[in-house]
């Protein structure tokens, strides 16, 4: 287990600098009781034209090593995690995604095969490319399945991180169709009655189409993301009761051990809450994901770091289901559209709205779409940085950056 | 809005005295800190063979009006719940399904009709009948359609109570297959932001098999039901916080506000511990089950409560899926079998043990099977007296009961 634990250990110190950077401006009372959308706006940023920004991350990803046309996929990844308020899914990741590439840790000229195919059925090999990749592939073809029998249903092996979940949702709403999708992770998760770390942040996520409406549903099976416990020791705050354990297991507010010797806990916190419910929502995610593909399973999926050996590969394992939702009656969309409405127009509490799945996200993809993608200037520096090293031509929206902030906030 | 509150008081006051009187004589201590297995062992109680019992519900229900057949089918998904532990969907409920029946408020008689059906996809209208009835023809659909496609995924609308969700997704199991089931209920649950209750506990339940052992995942999207807040309250005991929320929808202790006035909150709990996600997850089987079928949805699921009108019918919607997981490769049972055996096998915190989901379970079906299924003496009592009415033969299990039980406690 000390392996394991240390690796943990590497895949935090390698996320959550990632994560951190964006935060390094921020105001950081706007956090406290909000458990949401936890990475964005405060500080200065810069504003980017979303193809731009495509352009620009293909093209460091095309230098660091992957083909343009796999860039172009894993650069709209993430690009649509930024657009949606999701920084910490965003070009953020970039250098990551590069030095994986760079390192040959991933193999971005890897084409993914399809190695099982009946009825909705299949299973893709990503033989290591990259995520994008590998989901595009399989999501293409879940696609053609439900269109042809109302049903597709593919799982992948041999992947890497796949960006926002919602992503490969997206790509079958937009077609009028509902989407799942879900991964596995590496272990941050401490399952109910252990003391050790052994499922990921497992996500679920469903989109479905309402007419000019959706319900996105896009979310963790962990109470909150790993990135959250290390803001809130960065503040000197506690965690509220039903974040993380422990090393022994145990409930904890400290956020110093919940990220260092604990862990996070399953939604519903501890066993009182029903926390089990969601170990057993990870459990089933990383049964669809990992053993149902042959990928990596559970406390085995390696720790996603750069300074991880070649070998084995990470082996992420993810799965992808579409539904064509008008098999069961032709007024799907509309049932829908009603529902959402009709959720939206129940009494409020005090202080409160109610939201359906996806609305906060809406939100900022429209600002995003009027005023180009937000960067906050750690994340925009960084980014320019990495172009920069990598030789690749910066665009206008990066040029008014104090470079300084770079050297003195990543590089100290 | 009144009339919904008033509706949801109506469910409310039938479901618990059905959850409640099981509960008259345990040791109430033994509660505290446990939100799982609330209703079971303590006091004296009755052993019954599984299959006598079965043939003795059967003939209580075709004393109400069912046909044999459906009677069977209804009984077997009653008795099912007993015997893995789970009384609060037992034959408790047997009274209560005899009065829908007798008060024609469900058709006992209604064959289901299959209206859509290409594909892997199928719509099955339930036309009133037992929610047993109506979930047997969709699952034996959904199986069948799985062997032929790689999948099956059959919905239903105009259903009724369709019991445990586990016994649908064990008939998938039973063939080696993964089962999903899924069913929309009247809402009990106040989403996020939100001082009205609009989402039922919407269950989402997973079966997988692993060779001799298997995957049991079947859960509420709320953090507890309202059995346990009632419980709650006849102890004089407050709620942990995360369970309910009260009028004006801010997160509650006390069990009569909840019960009566507020709500259960979404697994997960408050904001701050992401109960948002509960919610989501609600939302979606609200979607699988109600919307994709056009059954009654979300705040406009009826009461199920006996002293409703008989029209409009409950309207309830369930969806099935069931997958045949051999389709991605030959060796999915030995991996997941090595995959549980992982989880069970994680460093335990002090006086714990790490299970998977259906383990409590499986322990209680091995006593059934060995001892015959345990009914506290309160619901065999009561079970006796529906027999008794009803003209039934009372098997000899029953006889050694003192009646005058029944009349102290159920008729007082």
């Amino acid at each position: 287990m000390s392996t394991a634990r240390a690796a943990s250990l590497g895949a935090l110190a390698g996320l959550s600098l990632g994560m951190a950077l964006p935060l390094l401006w921020r105001r950081w009372q706007r956090l406290e009781n909000n458990s949401t959308q936890a990475v964005h706006a405060g500080g200065p940023a810069v504003h980017v034209p979303l193809e731009t920004l495509i352009k620009f991350v293909t093209d460091c990803l095309v230098a660091a090593g992957a083909t343009a046309e796999h860039a172009a996929m894993c650069a709209r990844v993430l690009v649509f995690a930024d657009a949606r308020g999701i920084p910490s899914h965003g070009v953020n990741r970039a250098d990551f995604y590069c030095a994986e590439l760079e390192h040959s840790l991933i193999d971005g000229k890897a084409t993914p095969v399809v190695v099982e195919d009946t009825g909705c059925c299949a299973l893709v090999d990503g033989r290591n490319g990259l995520g994008a990749v590998v989901s595009h592939r399989a999501m293409e073809l879940a696609i053609s399945k439900a269109r042809e029998h109302g049903v597709g249903w593919v799982v992948c092996k041999g992947s890497n991180h796949y960006g926002a979940a919602g992503y490969w949702a997206n790509l079958a709403l937009a077609q009028g169709l509902i989407g799942f999708s879900f991964t596995n992770t590496a272990p941050f998760m401490v399952p109910t009655g252990s003391s050790s770390r052994g499922v990921g942040t497992n996500p679920i996520c469903c989109f479905a189409p309402a007419g000019g409406d959706s319900f996105q549903l896009d979310m963790a099976t962990t109470t909150v993301p790993i990135g959250k416990v290390e803001v809130m020791a960065r503040l000197g705050k506690r965690l509220p009761l039903g974040w993380g354990v422990d090393r022994v297991g145990q409930p904890c507010t400290s956020p110093a051990e919940v990220a260092a010797h604990g862990g996070l806990t399953p939604l519903g916190g501890a066993a009182e809450t029903a926390g089990y419910k969601g170990y057993g929502l990870g459990s089933l995610v990383e049964i669809l994901c990992g053993v149902l593909s042959g990928a990596a399973v559970g406390p085995d999926v390696p720790a996603w770091v750069t300074s991880r050996p070649a070998q084995p590969p990470l082996n992420f394992g993810h799965c992808f289901i579409v539904l064509d939702p008008h098999r069961f009656g032709s007024d799907f969309e509309p049932r829908l559209a009603a529902y959402l409405m009709r959720m939206r127009g129940l009494p409020a509490a005090a202080g409160s709205a109610v939201l359906v799945p996806g609305d906060p996200e809406k939100e900022f993809e429209s600002k995003a779409a009027a005023r180009g993608v937000e960067l906050q200037n750690p994340v925009a520096v960084s980014l320019r940085a990495l172009a920069e090293r990598l030789g690749v031509e910066v665009p206008q929206a990066f040029a008014a950056l104090d470079m300084g902030e770079f050297r003195k906030h990543v590089l100290s």
